[in-house]
């Protein structure tokens, strides 16, 4: 893969606690800006409930449109767990023991606390690749270009380190954001105009209201740094012709 | 609709800076805990990008499988905000301009400042219901069973009061959380048992690690407090007998 294709991925949330609102989801957040530093856009994120079926057709339909899937939750050691058994079921491959993750989970836990509940993390599709757990031992998995990852934030992002160099992104993303002291229909129009004269960037306009500020940040977007400063330069004419002001957010 | 039927609804967040991860979605838990308490179950969430075609198939999509779908962002001033002609093709309606929304902005806005960028945001679908907005004026809309709301958190929190007359929801959803000074190994095979014995409610298995507390809560959610009650007996039996002990989370 050369470093000139774009490159993306989707990020499936399975956990009914997310559908309920009773937890507030920040592995998106969490596994996209790690995405986006490696050169992988996020195309779509999609949160699913702990249900066999709805896992095994997402799966199927979302590994077939993009480069990556990276799911999380749901391959811890409780019922709800049910993440690999419906990836072996998504691949056709058997869900068994996996003989490496039993050895990592052994010689983690003391003697005799490696119990059956916890013998079931090591449960996985046939021939998974082992994604290691640097936080609490239990290893997530990969098989093909799917990436099976833990619900707990901490536990996933001390994760994402050593995957890197299974990922194979395309030229990294760049960002630069401008806040401005104003709101969006004030610049609406000459905003519109730099889209529509660099309509191969990505420019986006987000109203922020804290600690008092009241204000616009216009976020560019682009692999090219190049195209990321016309925009600027072209924002930044008509901020200084309406004399708005440039804030720290 | 009678009150015994389930009711469920899918959140569509449309927006590219939850896609980046440079935003963190709080709106999916704001708007599933408020479904959630008039009895509406929340079947997915998706987050997909700012672009036409892909708002169009996603709505038209989500919309036939689900009683209720509930959209934000992209309803404001700037070129990104592409919601409303999106929602106009999805349903082949004309996009035009809303006489009563532009009545409430004319009235909202000092004379002279309803400029071009803030007419934008009263183009709609044509014959959308509004949905009124109590803190910044511009009010989202309503088309069959598709309800757009905007993308700031507290604009979209203080406009879902107005709508719970258009919502039919199902019996409210209950829940119970027993929180647990254990991990989740030491309670899997007698929490699943309790699962396999009352297959009809929702047991979920969540660990915490929270300031120096480490532990798990359990929630179960039934429309039936009496099925729940069942499971919270059934739970704190084997608890008992484990002597594991209840903590406040």
């Amino acid at each position: 893969m050369t470093k000139n294709k774009k490159v993306n991925a989707a990020i499936l949330i399975i956990g009914n606690e997310i559908l309920s609102g009773r937890t507030q989801d920040t592995n998106t957040g969490t596994i996209a800006l790690w995405l986006n530093s490696i050169g992988v856009k996020v195309s779509e994120v999609r949160v699913i409930p702990d249900i066999e079926n709805i896992i095994i057709e997402t799966i199927n339909h979302l590994r077939k449109i993009n480069d990556y899937v990276f799911t999380t939750d749901g391959i811890g050691p409780t019922h709800d767990d049910i993440t690999a058994q419906s990836i072996s079921k998504a691949f056709k491959l058997k869900y068994e023991i996996h003989k490496e993750a039993f050895k990592i989970l052994e010689a983690y836990y003391k003697i005799g606390e490696f119990n059956e509940g916890r013998q079931k993390m090591v449960w996985m599709p046939k021939n998974s690749k082992l994604i290691l757990n640097p936080t609490s031992g239990a290893p997530g998995f990969n098989v093909e270009n799917v990436f099976c990852l833990p619900g707990v934030p901490s536990i996933l992002k001390s994760m994402l380190g050593g995957l890197k160099n299974e990922i194979v992104g395309g030229k990294p993303i760049l960002s630069h954001t401008i806040s401005l002291k104003t709101v969006e229909s004030e610049i609406a129009n000459s905003l519109s105009n730099v889209q529509d004269l660099n309509n191969e960037t990505e420019i986006g306009s987000y109203p922020f209201f804290k600690a008092g500020k009241l204000g616009v940040s216009i976020v560019i977007r682009s692999e090219d740094q190049s195209k990321i400063d016309k925009c600027i330069s072209e924002i930044l004419e008509f901020v200084n012709k309406k004399k708005i002001q440039i804030v720290n957010k």
